[in-house]
């Protein structure tokens, strides 16, 4: 590529104009993009059948942190760090946030797991058993507070409570103990902070899942209040669904909070990021533009506060290399859904031309915008090819000291 | 069955008691139960491939009623009749209201077409143009109207508003278009009056469908008052989908308002009811009685006042016989499902007893109810066998006489 | 684009160069690639719920030809029209081959219609009824018949045949019924005559299908003989099906005919072509170009004899302008899958090196090929955009005096 | 139910011969379904979430005998248990073959396990690189050579194989690949054994898996000869698959060769057998006793070979209690299905009547089997109530002594 950089953006650059595109503004968008990581992305993971430990795998969060930094000094684009409760605990969260700044990073989103214990077999906030009820609720006031310590403003839940079988849990009341440890929880919330909602369709519960879709997340997060918002999961949807119609649906409510990004074409496949279907993410970031434009301030705002991050499985990529490819995907869709003319959707939508707004949205999808990439790379004193320069740094090598056997997740 | 009915409906009666189960509660439940058959269930319908025509076709709503009246004469449990308007226009709706009586009927639910006018190709309520989107929302107010005029309470609203194409339509705005449409229709309302709102998860729009999910149908309702609740056709999920999951959410909110039912393995596929999974009508009904005992009011009322519809497309099968094996199925599946101990569910959900909880729902589905519901139609003087009484009725042999070529739908 | 073709199919050629990839064997490819219309194409069709009727559409099987020709004229890619029998039935064939010469068309597959007649409601050549079996098949015989007098050499068979209901049909039986009016046909063809055996999922039939998937039309064609081959539709599948896996597949038996593109979502919605997933329909042809530099030269002729054909329904979209879409989306993804450097993809799946392998295969999509098409177009004297060219025509105005109602399908 | 055993009974038979159902045939074709369970289902699993310990599970091979002798001893009707190879590995075949007789069991399918170690990350037979092909293919053969020692005529093949990406595997040359190895292991077969090949619509593989669905399996095991058969897992489709048209299609060629029953909703879940759908399995009982009727020979011996087994993951339940509630599940499916009319459906499906063929079928499930059941265990000495009668037993107290942490699988 680099040796084409400066005449293929050049032409870029022309061809954007003529389709009335300000470059500019797609640049400073661009550079606008931030994503976060997550540290249990750089674990061993794997499936039901097989986890395959690799060799490097980081032994503590501060060696997560170490690999998320990598990740963001390559791109400039990864700033923070999610991490998820208790996998990475310690002692003292302040040297945690203080390396983590050594890094030139921060703590983003703090996600607490209730669905490792014996404990949450039959479920965390809807166990049937109060007592679990309240050693869960009790866990999320906790990451509340861990949040106050790191700096974190995002608590991002998700639920591994489901039943298996037809009568294995009751329903209604299930969904009525989880409003009430999410009331509690709302409510230690400090004012900057909000609280994203994950739904899932199913796994780990095959018979029904408490938070089972957008509209039970959608419901819970309304009647908390304006600090609860939904988190979209690419990968959490039943076949067929069309995420970017949820996308902008949450957005027109002003309850889209966040992403977790990932990929998948059968189930929660949790695959590298726009490796399946990479127009669906155009799709998402196409409504997400179209409502960062809306004449409605809340929903502009909406549009605008999202919180990106990526949420896979690594089980049998290389860890680092796999995160940069989420990474570099998405910013590759997020570029050509900035080329979108909008005022040309509009106005064939507007004649019920349905061949011309189809065209209008497409048309962006096809430029080729790894000359804008390499440039804005340039321009911030990034490496143009990210993956290279990772794969050539000799990290992965140096890590390998690591061993086998790091904490996985 | 007739010569065996006494005998076993005493063992089976036996069986119960000593499951704690009142009998005598279960059959004043059953003979209560009222399912609405629709008007263009008794028409020809098909695939886009291919709409066969069947001799004896009604010709006209006054025979639908004809047609509608046998499955309530022979089953004692389809006293109303849902109409779809202008399928179902006459001039004098007072005539077609009296007509009913005669029968032994009433008019049910009332259906705007919003669907099969060349203006609603590209969307009725949520049209890009204007005028289309006035022509929309009068036909909904039409439609009140005549519920005045024939005496119903509820309205039943199905779109097939959505698009096939990304870009085609601007999502968000159309979604805001059917929120005005609703509102305005609401306001007509008297105050008996529901409106039921219908979701679908596609088809015929292919890309996406401006009601998609039960989370869409239930927050327009919420904004729009206590009149308003969603309608739940169990034809209209994503594979896969935990029907009665839903069933129970919208029980829990005081939202669920009545149902289209049918039977589906692949898409909406129209069949009739109880023929795919039997156990999921089952265990909807199990839900529906179990919140039919809730604590709380609210929730005890929204299961008392559900509107049980059948709506489904006769592609190859007669059209009397077909509804009458739905109506047969549910009264089965609902008989089988008054059966559940809820105590004893209770008791081991409460325990966290996986496998006791799921036998207690699952037993009550193993009894046969024949002998129950054969005693029931005996105690009403009602055929023991409602489909050979009608084959043997001749009625079939009669209508023939109209010929091919009734109208569809 | 015109003002920046030059520079940029000379950036395009140059970075290809260096990819290894050989622009010259790119073009001869693509513009080798010739993707045969359907008549039905050009007439009205719709959903189970509405057809709506166009101004313009074609009135008999000549008007469908001048359509068909009006697309080939400005791709220069669409040489031959497959007809449908009995909707394209004329009583004199030469004439509608020379018709077709006239206008620098050929007829391509030969379609036997055997589900629009009411005999045909429950089944044709599995239809329980042994007249009704004879008559599918005679239908079948006829259309061989046909293919002698318009000189086509492909008899593409698709059946409607299934039932809805368990122990609606003998499954077995009708397996059978299927294989002997399939051998029967066969024996008719002459031998530059090839049978393509098209499978469905689901719809019309809601319980089973007779020839639901691969599996069942490549083994009826194993048993049939060499002139007897699979066609992949590819909205025939269950959700999640990976299709490029089938067309891999079915290349390695020797067994792979030709094709009906159309783009889903959902079922078998027949939208146009690349509009949903564009990735699919990419690695689709990177599969086929694959197995086309095989050692084994049997799997090669397999790929190359491949018959491309559109099979889409127009339920909302105008008629020409939509087929000339989804040629277009077919050649850009062709293009795209020619730019793959199967070496680089061989010597990452050699090392197991999962993510460059992956790499080598997604980086071809990224390049942007308008040039490259812009460039063939113009060296072939035809418009370098054939969508504006047909919109500018007066085509579509001319043809507004058919009026409404033409023939559909 | 004990009380009323013989009232039930006498009605039930009654009943049935009036209906041309011979009670005594019913029984003996009850008492003869025997199903195998495995060994691993007795040993800890989970999801990819979270693998729960339980206590008491089995500590090795011989104590999962203990565990599978108890559901035997319980039903009569699980006389052998598969083993995994090397969850099972024993220094002595001879000695864990005689463990088995001596609790009146035998060793059942021997399954090899191909993918649990490093080496298989991306591939077992199917692997890229020919050093892991030759060292699982050995594994194949090491497992001949077992069943040998152990006395098994069954080898029941699962491939994990699958690729993740696009491009990460060469898709025909894996497919190759695996039918080389399969070739080379089938050469290995004793004359009286068999080899079932498993296929599976997706994971651990969530882009393609190589041996994805009943055709791949079919024409493999069609390649090798009649030794080799195709086994369907019911939980391997993708959703909306018609498991039953596959089973009868498979027997009409002589290749369905086993089971491996469980319960699904979603992906491949391994519930439970009969929790989620209980007709689709008492659909594929009919579709199997249908072809054991059969005038072809080839097809009736097929159906009669079927090998049973139970293949289920038990994340949260109690091991031994989760696989008698399987077995029952599938008495009481099969039990149904012996009670279908053939005559009746045959004639139905004759007159092309829909609704009279459908009923013919459906009426048998409507059934209560339990009086049948119970009447059977009790001409067996069996308890009428297994399930209660283990719970009774004090077997779960005293393996408790076993601790946590058995070997799972």
């Amino acid at each position: 590529m680099g040796q084409w950089i400066d005449r293929a953006f050049a032409l870029f650059e022309e061809q954007q104009r003529y389709r009335g595109i300000d470059v500019n503004w797609v640049k400073q968008k661009l550079t606008g993009l931030k994503i976060e990581t997550p540290s249990w992305g750089y674990g061993d993971s794997g499936t039901r059948f097989k986890v395959f430990q690799k060799v490097g795998v980081p032994r503590n969060p501060f060696e997560k942190l170490d690999d998320a930094a990598q990740v963001h000094n390559l791109t400039g684009a990864c700033p923070s760090v999610a991490i998820h409760i208790p996998w990475d605990k310690v002692e003292n969260y302040s040297k945690l946030t203080e390396y983590a700044q050594s890094l030139g990073l921060r703590i983003g989103a703090v996600n607490p797991n209730v669905f490792q214990e014996d404990d949450y077999m039959l479920g965390s906030v809807t166990n049937a058993n109060p007592e679990i009820r309240r050693k869960a609720t009790q866990h999320l006031l906790e990451c509340v507070h861990i949040m106050k310590e790191v700096g974190s403003d995002v608590l991002s839940l998700w639920f591994a409570d489901g039943t298996n079988y037809p009568g294995q849990g009751h329903i209604r009341q299930r969904k009525q103990w989880m409003q009430e440890a999410l009331a509690e929880t709302y409510k230690a919330l400090a004012p900057n902070m909000r609280m994203l909602i994950e739904y899932k369709f199913f796994e780990p519960g095959f018979y029904h899942t408490d938070l089972a879709d957008w509209g039970m997340a959608f419901n819970a997060a309304t009647k908390l209040g304006p600090q609860a918002e939904v988190l979209v999961d690419t990968g959490h949807h039943a076949q067929g669904t069309n995420v970017e119609h949820i996308v902008a649906y949450l957005l027109d409510e002003g309850k889209l909070g966040g992403f977790h990004f990932n990929s998948r074409k059968y189930a929660d496949d949790d695959l590298i990021v726009g490796t399946t279907n990479p127009y669906e993410l155009f799709l998402i970031f196409y409504q997400i533009l179209e409502a960062g434009r809306d004449k409605n301030e809340n929903v502009r705002k909406t549009a605008e506060h999202i919180a990106y991050m990526v949420d896979q499985s690594h089980a049998i990529e290389s860890k680092i290399p796999a995160m940069l490819r989420s990474v570099l995907n998405i910013q590759t869709q997020y570029a050509k859904a900035l080329l979108v003319n909008h005022e040309a959707v509009a106005d064939a939508q507007k004649r019920n031309d349905v061949l011309g707004a189809e065209n209008a949205v497409r048309e962006a999808y096809e430029f080729d915008v790894s000359p804008l990439l390499a440039v804005i790379r340039e321009e911030q004193g990034l490496p143009v090819d990210p993956m290279r320069a990772f794969l050539e740094s000799g990290y992965q090598e140096k890590i390998a000291a690591r061993g086998v056997g790091g904490s996985s997740w």
